[in-house]
């Protein structure tokens, strides 16, 4: 049977990946008596009264909603809301075994974002958290923002924000091994979408100031303001300090890091080369990457990191996502903000110890039991400190 | 500890009634290959390729969502979405119970009829079907009969049609008891809203043609058509034949059946004696019927049905819903149609065989373990015959 029958198989044998459990099953007139009719009007009075109580009588303070319009899915672009359910549906399966979150694949038949927003504003009551995935860049900055702005309770665009936390607590432990700080580095994004605008921002948040990002059209620079959109823009403001027009070859001379999240096999041997000494290179197109683990320690690389499972140093937001909502939920943080992702990066760097730490393990392995409780932590130990601090 | 005590513990214990479970939990790398990345996108392929597939690919095929936005919630009224949603669990939780079917709590901060149909059109991919819950009339009307029309899944107001099926059903075994025939009887309803409506034209559908209903207003009638809503209107054309404006007292005079979804204690013992022999009486208004089931037999009425557990023949929605969901899901039923209730009443009504029905017995137990899949099997059944016709 090949993958491709076995993955088939594997779906039909289960009719999809997640289904509801009940938390008390109503055998018996007393149970029915206390669960639905009359006792749950009583539940329903309390939290009239005062919303906050809907954490305790129902299933809000451990539910989120993995929603997605269908028009970014993996490799796969527009492939509709009902074709993404799979993914959604994985992503649920994903919280709950790792995290212990109960998580409801949404898939939307809407693709205008202002009617997205409406519509994932109207559902949010139900739950306590929101994972926005597989929604098409710019768009899905623009949704994210807004309903971040507007809503209690926590949001995250997975593919936004998971790939950047663990591409900086790889780069957080690479750092150890070759002994630089952030504000030293010279960094080469290659991609600005959803994953690549948030790792840029991470990195600037962490104090890196000399970064390239690059698309389809090359550089990002202020002399292409003026055709950019709004992500764009941002992005020319804290990128390329020098304004620079450099192509992607060039700028990965005496680079100390590139990043790819775009295509595979753009970078070749001789850029790899170019790079600085002790060059750390992030190639994490799927499924080919931007150049292979083999070739980017053979042209001299240092630390090689691949979204790949068959090399060493996988990036995987299923190292993020689980731990983060878990941590969310369980401090009722009403946003994720910037610092509480950071604090999900160092949380996901610490598990290595300085023992551990080498050039083949600078990022945890996937099935690595303890990652959704160190990040959990993490999390709730960030926003301890912001409540403390207000 | 009060029944309210208990009743908030009970949901405070349980953090809420539903969660979601693995059908497979990711426990390995193979698993994940099969269930994420990159299995997955052979199933969400598929889907694209072919969106019946997704009946086989994902939990479309037995999960449902249960769908309010907290307008009129049991007796409580307009209390909002979040404090409904421990209804929607419950509901929820009684479908997975009583018939094996998934089903998923969704309260909807919204009250704009269309934009509720918007957003309920936008959900449906997930979905194998929609029962909406306490949404309150007309407007549910206008959803669901919108909804049914322009998606392709079963979508189902219970509270319209679910007291109807079952009063139906009551009916049914009722008149084997008296000998009459649906066409012979005269029938009083008081309420007609969204379970009045449903039970006016459930019992057109089968024959009966002397009906009259009651509002706060009195009687419909053809001189109200003016001030009548467009639901009134629709239950003018078929009730009140010779357009009588009478009192609900005076209509009592020599009926046949009396149907109360109406309000407590309207209805007194004189009233219930003036019927005719071997009167019918449901008296359902929650928690206080219109007349209890003690007054209404010392009074003369030969069969008494409510909707209390402390009584006989309870008419409880949960001996429909479970069972007709089932059925629809099964038999991949696009719409809940006429048919399909009226199937479900008799199928219900014949869990009660000759030798059984008695004045005490012409609605089954709630805990008859039987229900769900008999009313499953019939409505099955309905919808394969309406295949084989078409």
């Amino acid at each position: 049977m090949s993958h491709r029958e076995a993955a088939l198989k594997f779906h039909k044998d289960h009719q999809g990946k997640v289904a509801t459990e009940l938390r008390a099953p109503i055998t018996d007139k007393e149970t029915l008596g206390l669960a639905y009719t009359p006792g749950v009007a009583q539940a329903c009075l309390e939290i009239e009264k005062d919303p906050q109580t809907a954490y305790d009588y129902t299933w809000k303070s451990r539910t989120i909603a993995v929603i997605s319009d269908g028009t970014a899915v993996l490799g796969l672009g527009d492939i509709g809301p009902m074709a993404s359910l799979p993914v959604m549906e994985g992503k649920c399966n994903l919280l709950k075994s790792f995290g212990g979150v109960d998580a409801v694949p949404i898939v939307l038949d809407e693709k205008d974002p202002e009617k997205l927003i409406q519509i994932i504003k109207a559902l949010a009551p139900t739950f306590g958290g929101i994972n926005l995935e597989d929604i098409s860049a710019p768009r899905c900055i623009q949704i994210e923002r807004t309903l971040i702005e507007e809503l209690d309770i926590p949001v995250f665009h997975d593919d936004q924000h998971g790939t950047a936390i663990v591409v900086t607590a790889g780069l957080i432990n690479a750092l150890k091994l070759i002994g630089k700080s952030f504000e030293a580095l010279k960094v080469v994004v290659s991609g600005v979408g959803a994953a690549g605008s948030s790792i840029i921002r991470m990195l600037y948040q962490v104090g890196v100031r000399d970064i390239y990002g690059f698309n389809r059209n090359g550089v990002l620079n202020r002399d292409k303001l003026e055709q950019a959109d709004f992500l764009q823009k941002e992005l020319i403001e804290i990128t390329n300090p020098s304004n620079e027009d450099v192509t992607l070859e060039q700028a990965m001379v005496k680079a100390d890091v590139f990043i790819g999240v775009s295509a595979g096999n753009i970078v070749s041997e001789a850029m790899v080369a170019s790079m600085n000494e002790n060059a750390v290179v992030f190639a994490l197109a799927n499924p080919e990457p931007e150049i292979t683990y083999e070739l980017a320690k053979k042209a001299g690389a240092r630390v090689v990191v691949t979204g790949r499972s068959d090399a060493p140093n996988q990036v995987n937001n299923v190292l993020v996502f689980p731990g983060l909502f878990k941590g969310a939920l369980a401090s009722r943080a009403t946003k994720i903000t910037d610092e509480m992702k950071l604090a999900a990066a160092y949380g996901l760097a610490s598990l290595i110890t300085e023992n551990q730490l080498n050039e083949e393990y600078v990022i945890p392995e996937v099935f690595d039991s303890r990652v959704a409780d160190v990040v959990a932590k993490a999390v709730m130990d960030e926003v301890e400190r912001q409540q403390t601090q207000n």
